[in-house]
């Protein structure tokens, strides 16, 4: 090592893990056992089930259906200290982090899980008209944004203001992007039919705007197809190769040409009532600060590129896991292939972290990272997913009613805490039944502060 | 009547309803099968079981636990029509109220539901550091609050702040600061035991102070001394004839004597992390509005004055009913009884003045409001709660487990919506036998703006 670990007054070393998304998360519980001493800090103090936040902005799930609170995940686990705070700085030469409460923590071993946030390419200004979907504060700001734009239709007598007000535009067609615009399509068809007496909610349209050339370009291409076939009989309009060159208060411009093959090349302008952002995502600006500091590469979205083992070069007491890593995956007798950035990835990236930091610790070589790929799958609403799994049989891909299915049991098995996974499940089959989606509530209809 | 309704297109009454507290809903409901045009107008998009939400501020249910779409609960009512919007003017002489938004609505029968709001007794600076329980978004802001001064002093290193981090005070020992100040010493004592490594939770402090002799004063004298007896057991520093002379940020200043009869007569700083406001409430401003518009008087607390059939004099169009009324209870031969500020009441009285609407439209004369006191409750914390129930054979009146169990269950059956009923009770079965409480999680733990 560059330098030897100092240690604790108890003799026992000091992890520090920053983040507590899916890879700190991990990182901890694998070291449950281990005669360490962690501390992990989050800027909240819930670990979030990502993966189904889309449902919470959509009102389909209550907040604390999908979010533990960190502690709590951690009560048994006596050598871990949970901490509330933000990371303003880390100092690898004094090998301390530095918090925005002004207080210190020192590390014999650090692991930084902090992820990643919405990029806009450049165009930030664009934020407040478009939020992004990565923290619970996003996803009531969403839903209070589409059940508004519904109310204020309502109210609206103006044809043109109306028709604005009951258009509803997701930006990026990856897994987020499908799931938001299939979920909106179906809230419009079903959950608010007969709530109205001056509009009607059917008739909203919901806008599914990607770049490149088709939708869930991580899935194979026939599924992709399957994706867009089930979306566009859900009532999504989708338009692909499309190009957002400016949103704004009322709406937004797109560069395109329709996907359904149909007039209007070139330029169009859109009003709607509610933009979601689900485009793109950079890596934390602790990755930026962390490479500047110790000589690491990131790269184009800012991830900190890690050796095999994924510490950083020449800082062996330093590792990076989760979406703020550029990470590889290494197969005996096979070429490196990138980790892609999903919650299995990270997961596996903070058990690997971990395993390593016990290996330095027992004075054992670090083993390079695998990532072992057990498939893919994405909903795009009621009864409709895609699912691609790697089996030893080779690739195994299906699509429809038995594909959703697969995905609901995939997603509750792995929810945090078993009251979640039965409420839940509960939440779910009551919704299914009844086309109701009972979380819609917005505590404050007013509009918030652009800095929320 | 004073001038000819008019009527709709339709000739259908128009009946317009603002606010959908306890009051309007059952205004609007009692007019289910009347052939009349209903518009129902709020301020939020939720009717919200008032009853219940400082269960939502201690983190013990999630939101839409206990508020339920308003467009949902009149889906099946095709008379009714439900608008988001705030009332900024109401003009009895054109017979129209004015929204936020500029549009207009006008009525042949207006019931006034809009409740109230806290009151600082002139003292509206406090506001910012000792919010009320009115709202969901008051709820959030409390649990904020709550749980983000525990994690503060996880992280303070100076004892006396800590100390400070670890005080609690709850102003009001009314039903809501009795149910607040139990809750937290439940969350102190239990909730988050061995959660943290740096400090004891159950050292927290949680005080209830309050200007009368005595709590729940609603309430007979032998059961406001089991509920006094109940909070000390739980841990809970009672203050009787305690007056706030002051709050800021970092704490609140008292005059008062110990009610334990201690020492420390006089003035008191005590220096808190977290006061919560339950100790005044005045009716909306809707009230001195309208009163002032038809010469309507007004109580201290700003309510209305209204007649024994709940209309204002002179105005049969114009009723008022819920915690904006100062209304009276008529039963015959017996003196007339003011009305409690309590959901019941609120209720009855939406009932009363949409039957009395019914008997005008049919010519009839209008029947005088009485309120049917079905008792009264409250809870204490876990196993405990006071109950005073009004029975042909007198009253009848218990306290501790017995009566927790029977304010458990009445809760749960008047809580609107079967689903939430379901949940409520799995959530509480669950922290009953836990300690838990599952909502643990604050979205953004920041602090919010001042207008908030």
């Amino acid at each position: 090592m560059s330098n030897p670990p100092t240690t604790t007054s108890s003799g026992r070393p000091r992890v520090l893990i920053l983040g507590c998304g899916f890879g700190g998360l991990e990182a901890a519980r694998k070291l449950q056992k281990a005669d360490v001493e962690i501390t992990i800090v989050d800027k909240t103090n819930h670990h979030l089930f990502q993966p189904l936040l889309y449902q919470v902005a959509t009102a389909g799930l209550a907040a604390p259906s999908i979010a533990a609170p960190i502690r709590l995940l951690f009560r048994s686990q006596p050598n871990v200290t949970t901490l509330l705070g933000e990371v303003t700085q880390v100092d690898p030469a004094t090998r301390t982090a530095h918090l925005a409460d002004g207080s210190r923590l020192e590390w014999d071993h650090l692991i930084v899980a902090a992820g990643s946030t919405h990029s806009y390419f450049g165009n930030d200004a664009w934020e407040p008209m478009a939020p992004g979907l990565k923290t619970l504060a996003d996803a009531f700001e969403i839903r209070r944004r589409v059940l508004v734009s519904f109310e204020a239709a309502e109210v609206e007598t103006d044809p043109v203001r109306r028709r604005a007000l009951l258009t509803f535009a997701v930006i990026g067609a990856g897994p987020t992007g499908v799931e938001m615009a299939g979920t909106l399509a179906e809230i419009a068809r079903h959950t608010l039919e007969g709530e109205f007496r001056r509009i009607d909610p059917s008739s909203a349209e919901v806008l599914l705007i990607e770049g490149g050339p088709r939708v869930l370009q991580a899935m194979p291409e026939s599924l992709s197809q399957r994706a867009l076939e089930q979306l566009q009989k859900l009532g999504v309009q989708v338009r692909l190769n499309a190009r957002v060159t400016s949103i704004d208060a009322t709406g937004l411009q797109i560069a395109s040409p329709f996907s359904d093959g149909g007039a209007g090349l070139g330029s169009h302008r859109i009003d709607c009532g509610c933009v979601v952002w689900a485009a793109g995502v950079a890596a934390s600006p602790l990755g930026r600060m962390l490479a500047a500091a110790t000589g690491a590469e990131t790269d184009r979205a800012g991830r900190v590129k890690v050796l095999p083992d994924l510490s950083l070069p020449g800082r062996p007491d330093i590792s990076v896991v989760g979406d703020l890593a550029a990470a590889m995956s290494h197969q005996p007798g096979k070429e490196p292939t990138p980790v892609p950035g999903v919650s299995p990835g990270a997961k596996q990236m903070g058990r690997a972290a971990a395993s390593n930091v016990l290996r330095r610790i027992a004075g054992q070589p670090t083993e390079a990272f695998r990532y072992r790929d057990y498939g893919n799958l994405a909903t795009i609403g009621r009864n409709s997913a895609v699912v691609d799994l790697g089996t030893p049989f080779g690739p195994m891909r299906f699509s429809g009613k038995l594909a959703w299915l697969f995905w609901l049991f995939a997603h509750i098995y792995f929810l945090i805490g078993f009251r979640n996974r039965f409420v839940v499940l509960m939440d779910w089959a009551s919704a299914y039944w009844s086309f109701q989606r009972y979380a819609r509530v917005v505590a404050d209809v007013r509009a918030k502060e652009k800095t929320e």
